[in-house]
């Protein structure tokens, strides 16, 4: 049975295209430096956000406690939002891996106020009891669904370095971003020293994320990624699926959105259904049901009428498209979300 | 010359009788649990606080670190206010010597309302992506000057105990709190399962705090203490002069507030001047100069009148009552203040 | 052009039937729980070495310092070998990662020697100054070509359990040591609580190592996983390559294992060489040359001759056979090397 | 009652003189760097072992653990002896605070071979598997009672130097090694980079040890000082009998040398007792008794007889001299040993 799943981008199934670049990839000891594919891979990554080096890492989590660890000296503090991926769904490992302070901010949908974090900066020779200030952290598109503006990140870019702060940027889906803002990925990431982004959400890659910097940086990153046990052997596996992710799938997520704000307008016309469509800026549609629901039921009546959905988190139900959602599946998930309601 | 030192309370020179104590002191080896007069000052710092047990630690910031260290495992997470000492004044230590995730709450006036805690509070078993929330801390009296009521503290506590949580209190001036809400110090540390407070303070004892909690708590924090470094030896000296602070000392903290609130009525008289009368809960004073000062210049002038001075933090200048200051002392630095700003 | 790679059996490539099977796999999204090949090769993985349960981990050092990380609490310390992978070549992970103090032990051959083990183990409870003794490591087959006895290590096991200390065994190469001793491999693993097995050495698989234990004990270990950044999506490509690694490749080792003692004695043959055949007990040879040798010349002689071989470490070299290295292979790698001593 | 106590030199009380300096101590606010006596404590400090600064902490643990937490990295490795205080009596601390791995020596008597110690430095740039070594730590004179020759010290220094590696020495007992070796303390620590020394031991004073080294040094030591709470306030007064520690009662440790040999001797005198007279450079002695003993019954025995004894470890027993200890009281423990042996 062929299901619709909107659980997440991250269960995206490789295309056929993919599997057929991984049967034929050409591969070497990643370790030894000697996989051609992810060789180019990495290479071709650094110049999609315009900086010197790139290096593969196994998931977004990795790429971004990498790139804290790299950064970061151990008791540093890192300023960055309440709500973003790396405090809420990283397992506190900036506490374990990085041994830094974070030190977060609470912003109105997530966007972080350029003298909110000024604020916060601390340099460590100012007061003997202060820790210094190690890392800026962004996360765009945020995982609220939203695009921040490269306004916002221009400014707090220029906060950061006045201080000689340096910004990662959390971009698992900075391709979204890109594509929400109509902009190459590069007008992004000139705001950010190093950029973490995602191959296996969007864009349908079986597995992999890439850290991306300068080249010091991902030399310094290469050492640490070993340590973290993230050194791999024949990866240029992954690395072949990647390559197809990055140069062909990141310029549909366009799909992705128009199929999100279909999938969003066409909710919010059902009575008992309130979307924020001002909220719907990629593949990710968030909304209430104003109705006494019993959602562990919900979850198996849509399953058995072949979708995949989660039960919602502080009551609020997201929906996520991707390349194996249709504009037919939309209608199919809508024409379902009444009549289920309706019983 | 004498000095009238109103930076902080930490300044406080010991008694005379605090001197007499210490050469008279009984002393032994308190790494081999032998010293007799640090047992008596533990046994007794537990009772004023109704807990089991206590353990001596040379500051502080060591007995707050000590205790999350004891309290948490490595990668927990802690829900604490975003402006309390652990945050801004311990250098980052519990990223350091805990390995925990510090998560703050930005809140008014310092006072954690108990619905945000309960927001953050996350339970590792429930998703893959949480870390555990291993503690929560709170600071009584805060060191923006002010008491937190037993209510809230009540709240917090009863809060996190639902969840199976313990609270930490960081009670430095514990004893100023005490004296402001006009309590028995166990009304306030029956809201938390372990308490830090100072003896070197507003208590002018010259080294040292205590942490108390439970007997299994405290065996636990005294082998982690010795891996921290603060295992002593002929410690009873410290304990002589603890003794007086917590037998005699706390009980005269009214004092310092009246003079603090003197003080603030006095200062808030002079035009230039806006004290924040409301906020004048225990031994300090904040003001604000509307007046273009340079304040190099002003902590000079106090310097050469006898009186010790901190420039401003965020605009905002802090003054200090203690033992040592005297109702004439803050009559004398009114007058100082209206020289300086006369001139 | 094709190589006789004989640097280490890392640089394995996958086989014709390993991309097919990656081809074909059937995926879904790991963290999610859903990817049916990889749970096929976790349950596969735990029976072949008798546990309860098995975990894919990106790489042998991942699983490594998963495990310690997993068994350890922080602060504890680990007993090992002075010369195994975990010290030498895991860039000093067990340090950022568990936080644990290395207890190592030289050994002849690196066989630690059990009373060895029972001097240093240690229990926090009994001395104050003590930390507590929480994991014992073990190698087999170890890096060094050698494999160590089930009577060393029973008795090992036997007095780590006497002490309520569990044992993990760095299995990395755990069917070649089963190989040599002609055993299940369950022989050798039923002295261990945990062990760690690579996929991607002898086996040939692309990338993966597993990590084997108690039901409870992989649990925990699978939101440590997450938190090192571990978590991967599709990661049934690997496991479809992994499981063919385990099905099939495994019974094939004695072949390399002759390969490497024939390679062993016609290299031994060579005035000019000595190797330790006493010590091919896998598929590595050592030897030395003794002859003055411009080792960079030699290596790349060797090169133009398709052969890639390292250089030596404090005076020694390691040939190591592999699943793509013939008899034929071994008799052309002799004659360059007769070749280039007659130069 | 007054007990003869010989368990170790921590146990020494401090001096009347010692007493009455503290009475009289001018002190101030150490943490803000006004505490006169500490002041000039640290000067003379660094004076007498010739650094350019020093720093007092509140116990040898604590100097030994800032000093590697200041020279290191996280994840470093530290070359020391297997046997040495840092490794075997200090809960594990550097795995915890600094996060390095230390990496043991088994050495004769505790006095570590250059030669091993530079086969075991690494550069982590030289591999991508290797932890850089961070620090090698000595200790002179040893805890096995045994003093370290310079030419030992002096090897390691320039071993370490060449490859820029710094050199921590755990002067605990430094004083003693300076005595026993009849040179400056200066001749000693001209080979360490750092020194930690303890004022609590053979000198009496009540608490508190020094770490010294290069103005930079500490300088960073004195904040992370403040992170592992080691700021202390009013602490002239534990400076003030520090300085008759430093000032007088080292220059008369020759004094408990001799009474340990004439001890030592006169032990050895008894048919069942063997001392390691050898072994014997400072106050320790060092013994078995070859007879069947109830130790704790002996412990017993003696401090009904006035004299405090600790029970063997690992069959050894160690008696400690110190100032409180006089030759007469040696005769007494002579004789109550016979009278003990004769039951
Ligand atoms: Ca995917
Ligand atoms: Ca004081
Ligand atoms: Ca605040
Ligand atoms: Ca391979
Ligand atoms: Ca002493
Ligand atoms: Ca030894």
């Amino acid at each position: 049975m062929r299901y619709i799943d909107i659980r997440s981008d991250t269960v995206t199934q490789p295309t056929q295209e993919m599997r057929e670049a991984m049967f034929k990839a050409e591969v070497g000891d990643d370790v030894y430096d000697e996989d051609p594919t992810m060789k180019k891979l990495e290479k071709y990554a650094a110049e999609v956000v315009g900086k010197e080096d790139a290096l593969f890492v196994p998931s977004g989590t990795f790429g971004n406690q990498l790139s804290i660890f790299t950064h970061c000296e151990r008791g540093n503090e890192v300023i960055l939002d309440d709500s973003c991926h790396i405090v809420v769904h990283e397992v506190g490992a900036a506490s374990v891996i990085a041994g830094v302070q974070l030190r977060t901010i609470n912003s109105d949908k997530e966007v972080m106020a350029p003298q909110d974090i000024k604020n916060r900066i601390r340099k460590g020779e100012d007061d003997l009891h202060f820790p210094s200030t190690g890392l800026i952290c962004l996360e765009n598109a945020h995982s609220n669904g939203r695009v921040v503006s490269l306004e916002n990140m221009k400014e707090i870019s220029e906060t950061a370095h006045e201080k000689g702060i340096p910004v990662h940027l959390d971009g698992a889906r900075v391709f979204n971003a890109a594509t929400y803002l109509n902009v190459d990925p590069k007008e992004i990431t000139q705001y950010c020293d190093s950029v973490m982004f995602c191959l296996s959400k969007g864009l349908c890659a079986p597995v992999g994320s890439l850290l991306a910097g300068s080249k010091d940086f991902i030399q310094k990153a290469k050492k640490k990624r070993k340590l973290m046990g993230g050194g791999l052997r024949q990866a240029g596996f992954l690395a072949a699926a990647g390559l197809i992710a990055l140069e062909k799938m990141r310029f549909r997520l366009k799909e992705d959105h128009e199929n999100a704000r279909y999938l969003g307008e066409r909710l919010n016309e059902i009575p008992e259904i309130s979307v924020n469509l001002d909220d719907i800026h990629i593949n990710m549609v968030f909304f209430r049901i104003n109705k006494d629901i019993n959602f562990r039921e919900m979850v198996s009546f849509f399953l058995e009428k072949g979708i995949k959905i989660n039960p919602p988190e502080n009551g609020e139900l997201r929906f996520v498209t991707n390349y194996w959602v249709s504009k037919k599946d939309v209608d199919y998930i809508v024409e379902t979300m009444k009549e289920y309601l309706k019983k």
